[in-house]
């Protein structure tokens, strides 16, 4: 299969790559600098060009989409733009546009994040672009065609990025790097759809 | 207690504007036209400026938001505008800009819907809308500061309306709109936060 990993020169990307080429697949690496196909996700026009660019794909995966955190009390309705224009509609927009793209039987493979089930300070923008993620992927997934798939996967914070991120997730139990990739390769390679993956433990 | 209801004049609103009347409540009917004071949420301006013509607020009640229902295969990316700049982020905003206004130990009760749960065809946008504002609500709960609450409400489609939208709902069994309209009750009369009350049956 011709897959495709926006984000894929991040930790999780990566990992998800390396999973998927083991396996035997053609990966595409796809993110916003020094990748196979550059790509913007907050701008559909940038979207365009990459399906474009990178034709023929069964599966499209992203790790990719920014989010805003601050406290609610600081936050300016613009503040929330960030998360709403990368994280939530980026992966979205990929979804309407990839539609027409993809070949029959592939497959949208998103993310989202903790936050949104286990609330942590500064969280609520962040929680807002991944709980309507997952809500878009349940419903879109009655309404794609050509036997296209989709889910999302929600990790926990991994315990190879804990060090850096231990204060704002304090008292979180992290989980492997690996079982989170290992989902998104379940995603792909599976029958599924319309499900949230939830690599919480 | 002093409680602007936006969307009061809507048929879920006016139930909720009742309910709240009959226990003594002084209510503020808000609404795009005819209104107590007239707003329109998906202006960040239009809601400041409904704030500073209703001073003093103990509570608000949003039952308002529009969405977009249309195929996903028709879907393009500006078509899901409606969805995020009116239901999803109209309603994040009345949270973002209220914080300041309202008294302490005040709340904000917002609305999203079943279709985030239970998917109907062409639903995606909305469902997106209303699962943003569900993992919105339970994060910004623990971020808000002087008492103040939060929670949501996702209606399942009631009898009162059930003849006219029955062909998109096909098969869902209809609840009483005064069961909604008790969970609005509750959410602003009691001291719960972070919850989403599904009123599904």
């Amino acid at each position: 299969m011709r897959i495709l990993v926006i984000g894929g020169n991040g930790m999780l990307g990566h990992s998800v790559v390396e999973k998927l080429r083991a396996l035997g697949h053609e990966v595409v690496v796809g993110g916003r600098h020094n990748a196979d196909v550059d790509v913007d996700i907050s701008s559909p026009e940038s979207i365009r060009e990459m399906y474009e660019a990178v034709p023929n794909l069964d599966h499209v995966i992203s790790t990719a989409g920014q989010t805003t955190a601050m406290p609610l009390a600081d936050m300016k309705p613009e503040d929330n733009d960030l998360s709403v224009q990368s994280k939530l509609l980026g992966q979205v927009n990929l979804v309407l546009i990839g539609q027409h793209y993809l070949k029959d039987n592939g497959s949208f493979t998103l993310t989202t994040g903790v936050k949104k089930d286990d609330p942590i300070a500064g969280g609520a923008s962040a929680a807002m672009a991944n709980g309507g993620i997952t809500a878009f992927v349940k419903s879109a997934a009655i309404d794609l065609e050509r036997g296209l798939r989709i889910n999302s996967i929600s990790p926990n914070i991994v315990e190879e990025s804990f060090e850096q991120q231990k204060e704002i997730f304090m008292g979180f139990t992290p989980v492997p790097l690996s079982k989170v990739s290992d989902a998104f390769v379940k995603s792909v390679v599976g029958k599924q759809t319309g499900q949230e993956y939830k690599i919480y433990s």
